[in-house]
Order: C-alpha cells, then sequence, then structure tokens
C-alpha cells in the first residue's frame, strides 16, 4: 500500500499532467473504469495502474477491472485516497487510473477525410470534435501549432476513448502537412465570414475540414491553404462553438457520402479519388 | 457607492441566482458587456445596473455601456470589487451586471420548427442548443419538467444572447406541449438505438425535434410522443454530446429547408401546411 505522495512512482506518475513530461515519457493517464476500459479494448496495454481499494470497494466495474488488469499481469498498486487524489484529475474520482502508452495508430495511406484543428485551445470542444470526427467516419486527425494537446487529461476525458481508436498526430510545423495530407485532399475551413455554404460542397471527394479556435478562428497559415466555408445562419448568432460547427459539417460529409450525393451530382467516387 | 455586500439592493440581486427567486420576481441577472448589449438590442430595458468602477475602468466597452445606460436613465449603482463579486457567478468577472425582466417573447402562432429540451442537466449544453436553435431556424424552443433553468447563469451565458430573442417557455406539465405546438407538427426525439436515420426525415413539414439529458436520453412522457430518429455513427463511438447531436440535426433541417429538399421530394410546401 503507497502511503506518501512523494512515492517516486506515484511522482513520476503525477508528472503525467504536463504535456512535456507525457512527451519525454512517451506515456498518458487513463483515468477511470469506462477510459481504461477503452484502452484495453482497443488493444492498449497500460504499463502500471493506481487504485485506492477504499474507493474501488463496492463498485463492480472498478473491482472486475481489477481482477482483469491483474489477470493479465499488470502492476497495479494500492494506494490511499490521499495519494490517489494527487494523481486523479476529476472531481469525483473513481479510484482508478492507468499510466497508459501513448498511442501512435497508424495512419491511412489514403485518407477521404482529415480533420485539423487549428488553435482550438478548449479542450472540452477538442475531445468533443474527436468523438464527434470518430462518429462521422474521420479517418485522422491533425493538431496544428498553437492547439491544445489532444493527451491533455481534459480531452481524454471528453473524447470518452476515440484516443485509442482514430489515428492523432501533433503537428510540430506547418509544413509537416503536406507530408499527412495527399495532394488530392481539398482543403477547407469554417469561417463565419465565408460566402460558399458548407452543404454545397462535394463532401464525396477527398478532403480536409480545419476547424479553428474559439477567439479568433484559424490562424493564417491555414487560411492560406483553404477554401472558407461557413453554415449559414439565422437570427442574430455571431458564431458557433467550435465543436458544434465542426460536427455540423463533419455529419454533412458523412451524410452526403451515405446517400451518395449532395444534391449537385458531379460523378466522383470517393473510392478511385486517391488512387 | 455601495460599500457592503449586506445592502438590500445587492442581497435582492443576489437572490436571482436562485430558481423560485427569478420566478418570484420576474427577474435575472445579465452580467458583462455583451450580454447587456445583447439585451438592449433587443430592446429590453434592464431595471438597474450594477457595476463596480475600478474594475470597469480603462474597459472603452464597459465605460460606453455605462454611458449608454445612464443616458436611458437605468439607475446604475456603483459598488466595490468586493461588493460587486457577491453578485457575478463569472471567473474573470469584468465589473458590470444588470437586473432585467425575464424575457417572455411572443411564441409564433404557427410555429415550424421547434425544439424541446428534456431532462438535459448541463447548462453548457443547453445555452450552446440555445445558439445552435436560433441559427439553425427554430421559432420556439420548450424546456420539459426536469430541464435546466434557461434563466440559470450557466445558460444564459453560453446562449450569448438568445435568451432576448428566441422565445422560450418552461413547461410545468407535459400536458401543456398540445397547447404549444400545433397538431400538425411531427415529433421527433433523438436515440442513438433508433433505426430511422435523421436525414431521411422530410424536415420541411412543421416539426419539433427533443433532445433528451446526457444521462439518460430523452424521458417516457417524450418517447410516448415522438418517432425516435438517430444520426447513423461509425466507429465505437457510444453516443454524441446532448448539444452536438441536438445541432447536426437541426442544420439538417435548414439544410434541407434552404434546399428544399431532402433527397426524397415529397412536395410538401412548409409555407402552407399548417394552414
Amino acid at each position: 500500500m503507497i502511503i506518501s505522495a512523494s512515492n517516486p512512482r506515484i511522482r513520476e506518475a503525477r508528472q503525467l499532467s504536463q504535456k512535456r513530461r507525457r512527451v519525454a515519457a512517451g506515456r498518458f493517464l487513463v483515468e477511470g473504469v469506462r477510459l481504461i476500459n477503452d484502452a484495453l479494448s482497443s488493444g492498449v496495454r497500460p504499463h502500471e495502474v493506481f487504485y485506492a481499494p477504499e474507493m474501488v470497494a463496492g463498485h463492480t466495474s472498478a473491482v472486475d477491472l481489477l481482477a482483469c488488469l491483474e489477470a493479465a499481469q499488470i502492476a497495479c498498486w494500492a494506494c490511499t485516497p490521499n495519494v490517489f487524489r494527487t494523481l486523479s484529475e476529476t472531481v469525483t474520482p473513481q479510484g482508478i487510473v492507468a499510466v497508459a502508452p501513448l498511442p501512435v495508430l497508424p495512419l491511412p495511406s489514403c485518407p477521404t477525410l482529415t480533420l485539423l484543428l487549428d488553435q482550438v485551445r478548449e479542450p472540452g470542444n477538442a475531445g468533443a470534435l474527436l468523438r464527434a470526427a470518430e462518429a462521422a467516419g474521420v479517418d485522422q486527425v491533425l493538431f496544428a501549432p498553437e492547439t491544445v494537446d489532444p493527451f491533455n487529461d481534459k480531452v481524454v476525458r471528453a473524447g470518452m476513448g476515440v484516443h485509442f481508436r482514430l489515428p492523432l498526430r501533433i503537428m510540430a510545423q506547418w509544413d509537416e502537412l503536406q507530408s499527412l495530407i495527399p495532394e488530392a485532399s481539398a482543403v477547407y475551413v469554417a469561417d463565419v465570414r465565408a460566402a460558399l455554404p458548407y452543404d454545397a460542397v462535394d463532401w464525396r471527394r477527398p478532403a480536409t475540414l480545419v476547424i479553428g479556435g474559439e477567439a479568433a478562428g484559424a490562424g493564417p497559415e491555414a487560411r492560406a491553404l483553404a477554401t472558407p466555408i461557413a453554415i449559414p445562419m439565422q437570427g442574430a448568432v455571431e458564431s458557433l462553438n467550435a465543436a458544434i460547427a465542426g460536427a455540423v459539417i463533419l455529419f454533412e460529409t458523412a451524410r452526403q457520402r451515405r446517400q451518395g450525393c449532395n444534391g449537385h451530382a458531379l460523378g466522383i467516387d470517393i473510392g478511385r479519388a486517391c488512387g
């Protein structure tokens, strides 16, 4: 039983709340029964797990998970509730947190729909966008410079397991973009001032959608590359939340790909456009 | 200058953070320059305003707003920063808050698109849904029993002025629904398990969309009245955030109404369907 918050294992795990420590260690914290189960079911093997027996007791799902982790010979360290709370980032912790390898899922060889987050700073928005992206069929997500870290604990929680299933990459420089998306991919940026409505785009072609930040939208690098599109709005609303705007556009791409049309039949076969 | 937090005016205003006090007084708190400007530009006249000169000083937009309020002979009470903070619900207050009448905007005689929130508890979701609703052309929003109060400060902030522009009603009982939506309005409820895709619905007809809560979706009363629809999802995502799901469906209604089709031409004229 670990009883001191200055225990070296605990100290090392706690440092993973900082981005540079996560990058250096190649590890991040995965808190709570649901997220740890998501990791396991995606084939991710945690390095180690910390739990507070007092907090876990009586919660079947947590007890079952611990049994499963121990059966898989993953080191599970018991600690006191006070020690556990030094690792936890949640308001009502479930008493279990895993140290897991940062997922580096293989990028698709021919991405048909890329989401690029540029200067999105609010972790809840980034997490909601990741969930919407997976559900809408995005096949890779890129994080531009000056964007929230995808492995920030709040993004991970809001993402509800998507981090283990959808390939994510952090772009250190804008010129990496060319190596990450095929030339055939048209690039669009959501911009409330744009004249082109988002639903007039033919989303059956390979495409990249840039969603900009809450404060000032996308930066100049993204704008230089992308065609601006807007969601036509009624009333006096000035803008939509970044996650809402992104989801509305992403599900329009999914609708068009499912229905095979966008109302403007162009006869493009998405499966062959990248060939 | 009000220097005591127990000043009767301050005490009365502070109580408006409670729903029952808001209902009893017919008033609510509108905090910050932007929201107060939204109120004014929608023709709402605040009863009174509290501000902290020290906090407002140097912020042109706040100084201009105060000048405008005083020119309109609205009582503006100066108070100390500490007194002001007892009224403020924000982390970084701008130093100005208005007491405004609860808006009761007239309901449309023939609503073509009603949004009904049922058991949505998270104020940020409710506010984001209100913003999306206005932008997508919803003409009234109903709050079912057991749903967050629309005049909760967090909903008001997240709504960014929509409270002054979109007719909202709190339903005390489910049987009020019949008097608030026309019989011709089809009722749909977002339900992740539904077989009917949301984009197969003909949204050019008068319709009511029910969005259920984060935890368990819509309640039995709503389900009994409504046809379930789902947003088809890829990957392993179990559900979308309530605000995201609602916005995706609302903007599909807007898209169909703008394009005049949903891919299934039924020849209904939305303008005439309500007789």
